[in-house]
């Protein structure tokens, strides 16, 4: 078992199958978020997280020690999902931009798929604990570490102009939960498919070198979404 | 008296000094934003921000109705900040590049001087009624308005293809407000001054044409913060 900080393993479960917590554990986040982001975290119970979940309160309690754990369960399983779908997105992919652009897709994808757990993300990790509070800001960092590295192999590669390497990561990260964050405006002005192809734009003409733009127009990137 | 949506007039006070109305109420919302920041909205009482402010609570009543309205006046600030200084920093310039570089500045000069204050807007905007966050938001999108035409300026002036303003202010805005969310981690990276001029440099790259490079470089921009 992954005993490194900044994993679901810091929450203690009651049962011992994996595979049946890690449902559960689904069944609560998803209510979980659900009410925090329409009633706030303070105003929402383990008894509110229970009835939307259409199980009893005993029950969360074999999954979760208290209402900081759901919370934690529910921020960290964004965090999962990044270190999931973005290796899968990389998968087969050998040359650096196709990776990089894959990255930033799959990073995006999630975003979107998880828009109030990412903006529940801002608003209430301050609600956390300290060391709790500590695991997700050790995640973020590992995290932006995947982006990071596609970054650094494109600048390896003479494909993209050489930057400091974590302050674009956060470019490309703020960019991405921007369209959780201000998803009230940004949904006006353009779906996911174009909002990604401009920001891809945007940031290839920020970074890419004579060689970089030759190859970028070759995989003919900013067509595809 | 301004009386459109999004200004601080739009919350009652029973004084009619002007002047006096503002200064109480900066007390008023430094106190609240400390206690919010560190303890949550939903933690503090009106008891807990006369007591930081040092005065009574019944004098709080007479600037404000209740705890929304301290929040709101909080949130608002820091908007109305933008709203002043960003003009303020464009006073005598007429070069559209120079406006830009000096807008994005000033932006990020008041995201640095009001860190708690920003990082609360994405924690606590949500805890405002519908209409008070309306307000939050039109008033957002009027600071972004400032920005926007800067950009538009410089597009207009051949000196920035031709991009979607409305996106790319987005980014110019979120990256500013990236100081303030992700400043436990970026301030172990760079200083502000660093960080304002590597993103200028970044926005420059995605931005100029070969126009605007040659002004750019004229004005020396990344040089100086």
């Amino acid at each position: 078992m992954d005993n490194k900080p900044g994993t679901v393993h810091d929450v203690k479960a009651q049962v011992a199958d994996e595979a049946l917590v890690a449902r559960r554990r689904g069944q609560i986040i998803a209510a979980a978020v659900e009410l925090f982001s329409h009633q706030g975290f303070y105003r929402t119970t383990i008894q509110d997280v229970a009835k939307k979940a259409g199980v009893s309160a005993g029950l969360i309690y074999q999954y979760v020690s208290d209402k900081e754990d759901v919370l934690l369960l529910a921020l960290l399983s964004v965090l999962e999902s990044y270190k999931h779908e973005i290796p899968a997105a990389l998968e087969g992919l050998s040359d650096p931009l196709e990776r990089f652009v894959a990255a930033i897709r799959a990073y995006c994808r999630v975003v979107d798929q998880r828009r109030e757990a990412t903006v529940l993300a801002y608003r209430s990790t301050k609600s956390l604990p300290d060391d709790r509070r500590q695991l997700i800001k050790d995640c973020e960092i590992e995290t932006n570490g995947m982006i990071a590295a596609c970054l650094a192999d494109c600048i390896k590669a003479g494909l993209m102009r050489e930057v400091n390497v974590e302050l674009v990561t956060y470019q490309l990260v703020t960019f991405a939960h921007s369209w959780a964050l201000k998803h009230w405006r940004l949904k006006e002005l353009c779906g996911l498919e174009q909002y990604v192809a401009e920001g891809l734009d945007f940031f290839a003409q920020a970074l890419l070198t004579p060689k970089g733009r030759r190859q970028w127009e070759k995989l003919g990137v900013t067509t595809i979404c």
